[in-house]
């Protein structure tokens, strides 16, 4: 039962909601409230769903309503945050509306250190390619130095530092310009995906991390000379798509992360900054990855069973001939809605994660002076 | 565990939304999910908080937006819900709208009776007052017999059926009436609160209606020949008012009633509608109030703890002198907010009522023929 609540924790949430499905606040609203935080979601955009669907209704909402309802918090005394967690924006004005926000929550916390803590998601785009409007990235940019923990894919990685990642090498490089040039304290890459081929410094250790069924995080505490103090988890990967993975990752880390910083005792240092002489593999960043990464292996398995079943079915149902245009369209928004995290249904895993173990997270700081080299060979 | 879970379950909940706080669907999403069903919510309205706090920002949904998300939910083959929970609608046109999403999705499930079930709370007033536009009232009654369950509350169970309800024979007329004039096949007023010294048939029974710290829930499924079947549960009233506990008890009784619906094998019957020869006390929506009721106690209880914490601190820290406009008013702020229902962290209440035997169904029925008469004297 110990992991089962994260210490009370009241988190503003800015991000999409879509009616049907789980992305956005409708994926981060209920995990973090399964991990017993009170949440204060605006949402960026209505939606009926999600864009994997192909076709969505819906609005997105002017930078204006979400400074709005900003202000409706602070005038009744509601805005008082121990987190924030910013998710997608539809537009370079609303990312600017958060970055005022997070701004105004970070200057009233100037008093009492780690009293405020920003997890920002830097959605931007996926596989090289940018899904909002370009004008975000600079906004994006200017926000890093505010920003307490940012959780950016490896393309987002690249668009912020200016590194291109193509071995573990400038993955160090990119992070480390992420600590010392953009002043964030904690970076997590996630869904790392590293080309074997393309690596000049070919090792075991790397080519486990390039083959397809492995994904990997690599995170990060700066020391206080903000040197990188790098960790990585790698885990196996499920050959289906599902949509807001990288939601359930953010809201789970944002709970995760101040248990584990409870536990180190660190919620009155600023940005919950560890001592320099943690190892990065017990930095409490790599402790709530591990739990996170835990639960979501166990939901992501579960619905992976749920969406293999809809896809038999399927096939049975329509094995007969050629399919036509409609039947293929069909079986898209069956498929996808198979793909639907089951997050609802499996509330044990996320309050309780299983196999922690299996998670381990492991230092990549090799030869870095006052860390052990853990690295595998 | 047989209480963790309700079957699987596919509610749209139409309601309003507000950012802090836990009113609306963002009361009922998270008491639906945590009962394991899947909520996809439209919201009415994004506020910022609710009115108890006096003052509040955001934006009302027009009509036009949530027959907008509908339709996409349609066009992603994503509208197949098990149930529709409606609430508060900010205009007469919303709760057309709702109307018009509830017959499409009643007529869709004309050949499988059962499938479908429509949860209208009639969010109009309280105590007398009328707080919505006047248009909604005539609205809200010509879909009365669209819906499976209403639930309001005494003075909205009075504007819909039109009898004035002022002891236990007005209470049932007006029930009957919303039976065979309104057909709705169940009906559960919330709230009741009988004058003892008006009541023409004055008994033992009556007078603990009627005790102030008391409060009774009645409710109905009407036969085959609509007649009513009335029972009642009387609980505790705490003297504190919590916000969002009508969207509370809603919610969990749209969980509950179906999980009591499927252990009765009453899902395939149109409208769950209980056998001729089921008592009062007996039906499933007795079983399921029950539950919800014992639930809400031990959330309202907590609550209470909380609030009356929050009260003692503030009269400690302001005892010199009197109060200015200003600290009045932030003495409401900080009353009101520690009045927000604790539901996040009681999760396992609602999972797992506590003390369900103290919230028993007592049947109504004098003297109906078929039924018991179990009536306290």
């Amino acid at each position: 039962m110990a992991d089962a609540q994260v210490p009370e924790t009241h988190v503003l949430a800015i991000a999409s909601h879509v009616t049907s499905g789980y992305v956005g606040n409708t994926m981060a609203t209920f995990c973090m409230q399964t991990l017993g935080c009170e949440v204060s979601a605006i949402h960026t955009v209505n939606y009926s769903n999600h864009v994997a669907y192909r076709r969505v209704r819906g609005r997105k909402t002017p930078a204006a309503e979400i400074t709005d309802l900003y202000a409706g918090l602070k005038s009744a005394r509601l805005n008082d945050f121990d987190m924030l967690l910013s998710g997608y924006c539809p537009s370079a004005e609303v990312v600017e509306a958060v970055g005022h926000i997070a701004r105004e929550l970070r200057l009233a916390s100037t008093l009492k250190p780690g009293s405020f803590f920003w997890v920002l998601d830097p959605v931007m785009g996926d596989n090289g390619r940018i899904y909002v409007a370009e004008e975000c990235v600079p906004v994006y940019r200017s926000l890093l130095k505010d920003a307490d923990l940012i959780l950016p894919n490896q393309f987002e990685a690249e668009l912020l530092s200016g590194v291109n990642i193509n071995d573990m090498a400038t993955m160090r490089q990119a992070i480390a310009t992420l600590h010392q040039v953009h002043r964030t304290p904690h970076v997590l890459i996630t869904s790392i995906r590293l080309p074997a081929t393309t690596s000049n410094t070919p090792s075991a250790a790397e080519e486990d991390l390039a083959t397809s069924a492995k994904l990997s995080v690599v995170g990060s505490t700066a020391t206080s000379d903000m040197k990188p103090r790098l960790f990585r988890i790698t885990v196996t990967a499920l050959p289906i798509f599902f949509s807001g993975t990288g939601d359930m990752f953010a809201s789970l880390m944002s709970g995760r992360l101040r248990q584990a910083a409870a536990s180190a005792g660190l919620l009155t240092t600023k940005s919950w900054q560890s001592p320099d002489d943690v190892l990065p593999q017990d930095l409490p960043l790599a402790r709530a990855a591990e739990k996170v990464l835990a639960s979501m292996h166990a939901v992501l398995k579960d619905t992976a069973t749920h969406y293999n079943a809809v896809v038999e079915e399927w096939t049975e149902a329509h094995s007969n001939g050629k399919a036509g245009d409609d039947e293929v369209d069909e079986r898209h928004l069956r498929y996808t809605r198979a793909a639907e995290v089951r997050v609802v249904r499996n509330a044990g895993p996320l309050r309780e994660p299983p196999d922690v173990e299996d998670f381990k997270a492991v230092s990549l700081n090799v030869g870095w002076e006052g860390a052990e080299t853990t690295e595998e060979v």
